[in-house]
């Protein structure tokens, strides 16, 4: 199952055994007996990976508590051990629960998953890196209160602080995420604590309702680094709105999309629409649907404009389909709704623009029922189940099913992959998520799409890409490099198509917002500056370089 | 004129001349020989503060560019020279172009006053340090390009950059300016060029449209801080809106704020209000019209409870006066329009909700010449006034008569203090700017509101006040220190007054979004692990110390 573990184990076990069997006594004594585990079976399914190949680490520590990450870090830095902080470890598409290099200690704070203040006038929650995003969903409804949370499509079992910390985004208008958040507890690699904002003050009134503090910001430098362990943070919530609308629109040809982002600009600049609006290409959304079809490409990749053409006509869907959705009073959204159709109206290609409200959900699968009753309503019933998901998760409620997509590879039956495990590490799903910025503007857009399909194509892969309005002025292209991990030779093609895609988007002048475990080193090739400064605080902070050694690290990649 | 001047001077010029003289040579190297001065008279005039007191630099020194900036820094390194960067240094009552400590070299950037670029559609500007609030609004206006900014209350001649830095906020939807900014170039205290986000990429395509980059985002280290010299840097700018209505609102005794704010407090939690919405107390508003009454008091202070009454019907004020604005389509303002009346409705004390737009205003305008042409409008002329340079404001024009608040203790004639320089150096104006963040909240609004008053009325002053909301969650408490410049005893009771009000807040657990050079050293009293971290990440970027000691680093203050 893991052909290149014992390889990796090897390699990175020179240390000798005497010296790890006193630091993992250290560890224990940290964490508690129990909470540390050595053993090659849990190392070895530590090491699964949605990338090509994942990381076998030398031992996975479980803290409870700041006080116990705080006494790991120590024992770290007294018995030379590298230290990977998870979560809860599902950074799919990115490198999942692994460090960048084989050998470290994976730090798995699952267990610090208490939920430690919801204030719901000042409308915050303050929680653990273990707390995920349905566990603040169930706890606010089922103590009604009236606060949304923003969600990506992960899942309801992903954690709130890890995806934030890779400065992830969600799908209302809280979706910069890191914009809506404050008062990070850290654990310093040395083990000190330390609280940002205006939280290292004694007494302190307002460290969960004021990002900057006084003196400088350091939130940012907590973000996409390896400079502390975040154990405590706090999230902004939404009232929940009067009224909530959430629209889906579609455009017909792949080079509408630079129209049709060029219209919703301004009304993004504006603030008529808050939310990140999320456009997927047709592939895209095929994939959250069925396979790849093995049987008509008669194993063949990639998909012929054929079989695409028949794929989109099966699923119905044109070359774009994008999200959104409204929050306020009734002639709040009532006028934002004119606006949004307003921008729609000429755009080129553009094939429909659908509201969709709680009332009209419910008129939806009334109708999906009545006519699954007559035996009809087969093809339907995708298309709604999908549109029901969008439109919980611009709610700020994250799919169970979010696993379909990155199986578009996996050679086996549609029907099997739905029904199982929502983690797609339990399905052999092979991905890389590769994520360039660009500016909100035609002419970007047209390069990137034609580069990225280019290079995808000529690897064998299909483009499958999902853009976001990340604010009023950018847009992330989230690129998918889907394959089978079971298939060793595509794996190794899907490793070279990433590596090839990041060096054209590199070159072109569009960097990653986010990087996976093996974009890391390319990082520093087209850079000035910047990865010397970071490495000269690191080694500020980390004299020892004890926490995540090449995470966003090029030099240590 | 400055009586401290001479006593500072010797005690930090014990560095032997020589050794200064190489490197005025080297200064002069860096930025051509007319761009540094050394002579006192110069030194003296840059000394000149709003605080009880201010500090000589050694020299000053105006380099043109980002690699004369560079020059400067190496040449600091070599000669172990301190400098301290100044945008246009107006800094009032917080530490105007002064240093912490005495005998650094000033590094004006007032030359680098280039606009570099505006992009239209992307809605944005890139500047440098010395381009001023009016110079941008000038450069759209004359183009007729579409795009308004944000504006503080400042003055049009206070650089955008410099404001920012210190995370000032203004008036607009783009009021938290540090948030609605990006693509910094920093020169490195060891002379290095930095740029942040994507900017230290190759070829970079997004540097201008998304804060973050891809890696530590650095930004915030480069605010509030002396680890960079900003040389250059990116506003998002906001397009022109349909409709443009401001608004203000009245509330009637001290002990409304607080139901007031909690009122308004949803609104901005869900995005009807974008704008920070400024409350100024009675006093506030007064100091914008005239003077201390001292005849009124006999000479005597604080304001009688009788005075203070008869000041607010002259000027016709209650205890609150409130300001912001609504932007959108017809239909949006007036959707947003309703939610302020309804949210305003009921609140206890609320005497007035008025809304200005265009229209309104010329009528306005028209009325006050009509009294006039009659003799009559003595009395309505001041508020016309101050509605109109508030109209201004929230559409992102800062009034050029801004210096007048400021006045409120400097004892000559209100109408002598209105007429010249818009500066409030050219006036003696005396006042320490203190600004706690509190909760959005009624018992955190009337505790601050208690203690500060109480601490100033104690040292003889008046409480002036504007709350200002932040966000959705916070409020700043700008509190005024106001006192007479050329009145030794009085400056002594201010600064007096400014630590005792800052160790009560500090102690209380509200510090301030910003510090004072007298604020700086108190800073670390009440923090755990905070300024040893960043003294760190200073010690790792300015291993000579070369950059703005004592600026944000309690320890050298």
């Amino acid at each position: 199952m893991h052909p290149t573990g014992a390889t990796q184990i090897r390699s990175t076990e020179a240390r000798p055994a005497q010296a790890f069997e006193a630091a993992v006594t250290a560890l224990r004594a940290a964490v508690g007996g129990e909470h540390v585990q050595v053993d090659l079976d849990t190392r070895l399914f530590w090491s699964r990976s949605t990338l090509s190949e994942g990381t076998v680490p030398r031992a996975i520590v479980r803290p409870r508590s700041a006080a116990e990450v705080q006494a790991v870090m120590r024992a770290a830095n007294r018995h030379g051990l590298t230290v990977h902080p998870v979560s809860t470890g599902r950074n799919w598409g990115y490198g999942d629960a692994c460090a960048v290099t084989a050998g470290q200690i994976i730090l798995d704070l699952k267990r610090m998953d208490r939920i430690l203040e919801v204030n719901a006038h000042l409308a915050y929650v303050t929680v653990e890196p273990g707390v995920t995003q349905g566990q603040v969903v169930e706890h606010l409804e089922s103590r009604g209160i009236p606060l949304w949370m923003d969600a990506t499509g992960a899942g309801p079992h992903t954690s709130l602080i890890g995806n934030t910390l890779e400065r992830g985004f969600g799908h209302t208008p809280h979706g910069d995420r890191f914009a809506h958040c404050c008062g990070l507890e850290v654990v310093l690699p040395d083990g000190r604590l330390l609280r940002t904002g205006f939280g290292h003050y004694q007494n302190a009134q307002a460290a969960e309702v004021y990002p900057y503090g006084v003196g400088p910001y350091l939130d940012g430098i907590f973000t996409q680094s390896n400079l502390g362990v975040v154990t405590r943070m706090t999230f902004w919530l939404m009232p929940k709105p009067e009224v909530f609308k959430a629209f889906v629109f579609f455009a017909e040809r792949e080079d509408d999309l630079g129209p049709l982002v060029e219209a919703l600009r301004p009304l993004r600049q504006r603030g008529t629409l808050r939310t990140p609006i999320h456009i997927g290409n047709d592939l895209r959304l095929v994939s959250m649907n069925q396979s790849y079809p093995w049987q008509a490409m008669n194993g063949q990749t990639p998909l012929s404009p054929k079989v695409r053409d028949e794929l989109r006509r099966a699923h119905g869907v044109w070359a774009w389909t994008g999200t959104g959705a409204l929050f306020g009073s009734k002639a709040e959204v009532a006028a934002a709704m004119k606006e949004v159709r307003r921008a729609l109206a000429n755009v080129r290609g553009m094939k429909r623009l659908v509201f969709i409200d709680d009332r009209r959900l419910r008129l939806i699968e009334k109708a999906q029922a009545l006519l699954e009753r007559f035996g009809w309503g087969r093809r339907t019933a995708p298309m709604v189940a999908k549109v029901k998901t969008v439109y919980e998760l611009l709610k700020g409620r994250s799919p169970e099913n979010c696993v379909q997509g990155g199986l578009w590879r996996v050679r086996r039956g549609a029907k099997e992959s739905r029904i199982d495990s929502p983690n797609p590490l339990d399905h052999g799903a092979g991905f890389y998520w590769i994520s360039p910025v660009l500016p909100m503007a035609t002419a970007h857009v047209d390069k990137v799409n034609a580069l990225a399909e280019r290079v995808l194509n000529d690897h064998g892969f299909d483009y499958q890409v999902t853009f976001t309005l990340l604010n009023g002025r950018a847009l992330c292209a989230v690129i998918t490099v889907s394959f089978d991990k079971r298939n060793a030779e595509e794996a190794r093609k899907a490793r070279a198509c990433h590596d090839a895609l990041l060096d054209a988007l590199l070159a072109a002048g569009y960097p990653p917002y986010r990087a996976g475990n093996h974009s890391m080193k390319k990082l520093g090739a087209t850079s000035t500056n910047f990865f010397d400064v970071t490495a000269q605080l690191k080694a500020a902070l980390d004299p020892n370089g004890v926490l995540s050694p090449g995470h966003y690290e090029p030099s240590r990649a």
